[in-house]
């Protein structure tokens, strides 16, 4: 009974059946027709123009559109905890030829206004200090909380007002539209978000993230940009039909916000019965609790696996448990009364 | 009837088995089963030890050995028509931080010892001059032609020479072999090549080749540093299973062997078809011919689609058509026909 | 009168007169009789074999020697406040292509063993996490700080226990030896410094800084990397003899230490009439103070130009005053008087 | 008696003043007096607005330039016997990240619009094929030969039409200007050049050289580029009016251009006495000629240095002898002498 992680989840029959489905010849690389309709699909889901281009991995996603709107001598404000600073083995630095991570405070790795401009006030624009030039959040963050659309808005507000990119790294996207209820775009494209790194590998796909662009960011050059390092980044899949299929099926019928939904009621229940264990609010898919390495061992004892944390200061010590869009109602149920009885 | 290129055709159906059977929880990115079972595969393929890594192109397999090879300061000897130098987007700059490709000559893409020596020789060992770290060579060539295990075997003896590293560019090996009938390690690890970019996609596999290092090759800190640029260039993909499986599936009875003999005898055909026409002698699954626009054209009108190709001096036009381990006999047979036809 | 910094100062006499006495032909880049004098006279100045290289300027020197011992996807430990990573416009990215600096805390921009291990001891080795190569230290640091050899010794115990190169931006290193009195070997190769940027601009000389590798940093392939990198830089110029000239001139009977002293002479006399104003104990030549802002006008009035510098809490207002080697005696003392007097 | 090169030569008297000149407080980098007044002498001597930085050395003068107009996964056309591409250590991948630098013949080093053409039309404009952004020629040659204003002016027709950027790299700019007898306008800004890497270092300087830029290459971003880019090489010295003072110094009263027709005089004399022996007609400072092993011996027991050259098809050997502006009248006598004695 695993809690490890959701991105090593299986991949959504529906999923299956669409690469299936693509499974007979046409043009290599993004040249066959569903690479083709990946853009009028999120245009449609986002109810604006969008360009959207399929990499494997929300690295990769991440990395080429910061590429893009970063020159080699800029930064990045991101938060301290972000998954581009702590998790993509200096992804980030590869991509943009080193350009700095400008690194932000926030509770649960969630940036606010306040602190994104204690970053970058303090910057001189001389040559001796790099600048910011662009913004990126991770919606759901890597604690499990969620920028609500004003949230968001607010930050673009800053972005504008120093002329900075904003990015949002949504390699759990699916999770945080869930839990707002809100319409995609409210969160992304009416707030003032420039790029969506849209995940769907967390979320029933296999191996197939979507690097979204909206209003600006779709500027000629900055897409050819990033169509053209995803090439030199070896990420230009010859056979990429099968990652456009995995994506669209995720789209159709929003399986994608069904699979969320379904990750996101699993993670409630171990919530609920956490309680007081619990360091941050559970609104995605992760639990982040409070657990003694006695309790840790019990639980693993009764065949739950499951990542241990970094503890708070003052805490015996602390678990990671994640869902996902499959997982199995009688695990979890079977976790939740387990914590319940620690 | 696409005869375009191998690199966009369908999946071997005991590769989707195989990657249907690894639809289960396991580990993240290479920790799972399967993925553990590569360095194992590929050392009883090749009779000794080997190290074998996925990536999802062959680009990305290319570059992140060669990257691991060569200084950033340094070179890359490759002949002037090699893939990495025309159709990779720049990726080798990309990885390697901007060492030179140092262009040789050959006919049809082959190096020879005599033409590396060319490159290499004039070049003053001072720091004004960048210094050769690595050669590599493309099996089988860009215009479909073999090295065999003897030719190898003479470039590696320029490499050890010159304590240059030897890298063979292998999206079309199993073409290779299947021409040359002799085993995989003859034309490879014993003939003094370090590492392989095996490649599967272009063989009945969805996005999965394998970077295959041997001997020294193997030497830890090397093979640590293509595991960290792996992930840093955004290619660890953490359902990593799946394409482990895909590689291993091909493995599986010389799967991939007979594919590629299966696309060699489709070429084959048409070889003997084009006749005088043919531009290089057909040993893979490529065929160059000289065509006419005329004559082009009507091949087309008759349902074939090809790539057109760089007219050789003194003809009027050329073409390039490619089988595949799936290539329809009765398109192949019509195509021969209509050749001998014109 | 200014105490801006001691970066533009004026050039020693005898720097002008070494420099005119190289006004003759000889071989070009570094291949002059002066260049090729330069690993004796910094082995000799340091007692034991050392390889040095000219560069024009200390983040060139600082960023050669990183990128040098460390790979591009891995990370150096420095104070979150060092000058690599605050004022050096990201050249640490530049040259590394991309290496994170990993910051760490610690008084006074001091690092010490605590929190090197603070900063490192968290990184799993996993290949999602940058691992630590190196860790640089500022002598004396950006506060006019320095390092005593058993402070160097024992972050260099730490450095050894980690298999990190230790390497020391001694920008300010004369004045950092004129306090410590000590042999400037105590507190860098026989305290387990790998390589020091020696700093020779900000004390008497023109545009050259030596980069001086010490004990295994003088491994050939370490060494040609520097070579190799400081020429792909641009930094290899082609009259190199003037550099050279510079360097051996202020090594030429202890004249840079000679010059330091008078700095920190300089500094210390201005320390002494600011009391209790002063922000950090002043040991070198920056002496950094709370000032407000109408005491800081009240300053300028008289003639005195300052940088403002970020004021410590509770404070209303701070400012840096540097020393320079050449510092005019009257200037100074009318400063001490101006600042005793406020 | 050395004719090896111009680029070791002394540094001339009046610019030697000139530093010592500047040897007062000044604000530090390019904030003093004499930085401050580069933009308008070069753009009284271009007749035009130019904006103009200084930089130690010619190397990092061209990459910064190509760097600023090269995106990382462009190219850069350059004839196959370019500096930047056979002698700068490979310094134009580091600048720009591994751009590609673009091969092109021509006779004598010399681009021609037809030989631009051949390297760049069959370039697909597709993602695989590394697109060009820039042209860059040398003027005077790698072989002394030097483009005209009609030849500079029919290139950069080719460059608008293809929307490509213009570079020259002027290292004997001097000698060329000296040679035609035209306006420096006439042949850079008025010809379509946008960017002069203007030599000064082989002209009497010490180690100063200027990237000057005009007309839509003055954009605010480029400059800004071109200048975050210095720092972050480590090129922006902090005692810049060293540098400043020299390029003034030889702007002053044309002494650039004086000094430059000294040396075309001295190679002119030397060019006469080897007649026949000729390689490439001489117009600038440098002569190649023709010299079995046995005359070349003969040359050098009579106590003249030169370097050895690549012999030509069917020649016996080769040589380059380079004069430069303070070639000994006596020595460069001497030479001919013995040359016309061979």
């Amino acid at each position: 009974m695993k809690f490890f992680s959701d991105n090593a989840a299986s991949v959504h029959p529906l999923v299956w059946s669409a690469m299936q489905a693509a499974d007979q010849p046409d043009n290599g690389y993004d040249g066959d027709a569903l690479s083709q309709q990946m853009d009028m699909a999120f245009s449609d889901l986002f109810g604006q123009p969008a360009t959207a281009l399929w990499v494997a991995t929300g690295t990769a996603a991440n990395c080429l559109v910061l590429a893009a709107m970063v020159p080699p001598f800029g930064g990045i404000v991101c938060h301290r905890e972000a998954h581009i600073e702590t998790d993509e083995g200096g992804a980030p630095g590869f991509y943009t030829h080193g350009a700095k991570l400008i690194l932000a405070e926030g509770d649960a790795a969630k940036l606010t206004p306040a602190s994104v401009h204690a970053a970058i006030d303090p910057i001189r624009p001389d040559v001796h200090r790099v600048q910011p030039h662009a913004i990126s959040i991770t919606q759901s963050t890597e604690y499990g909380r969620i920028y609500t659309p004003a949230e968001v808005t607010a930050i673009s507000a800053v972005a504008q007002q120093r002329d900075l990119w904003l990015h949002m790294d949504g390699a759990r996207f699916g999770n945080a539209v869930a839990h707002l209820g809100c319409h995609p775009a409210a969160v992304t494209a009416d707030a003032g978000v420039d790029a969506l790194s849209f995940g769907f590998v967390k979320n029933g796909g296999m191996g197939a993230e979507a690097i979204v662009l909206f209003g600006e960011a779709r500027d000629t050059a900055l897409v050819d940009s990033v169509r053209r390092m995803r090439k030199r980044a070896g990420h230009l899949q010859s056979k990429g039909r099968y990652l456009a299929a995995q994506i669209l099926a995720l789209l159709e019928g929003d399986l994608w916000l069904h699979n969320a939904r379904a990750a996101n009621a699993a993670a409630a229940e171990l919530a609920a019965a956490a309680g007081d264990r619990l360091m941050h609010p559970v609104e995605a898919d992760e639990v982040f609790l409070v657990l003694s390495p006695a309790e840790a061992a019990a639980l693993r004892a009764q065949g739950f696996d499951f990542y241990d944390w970094n503890a708070p200061a003052g805490t015996p010590g602390a678990a990671r448990l994640v869902t996902a869009w499959n997982s199995n109602p009688d695990h979890v149920a079977a976790l939740a009364r387990a914590i319940a009885a620690l």
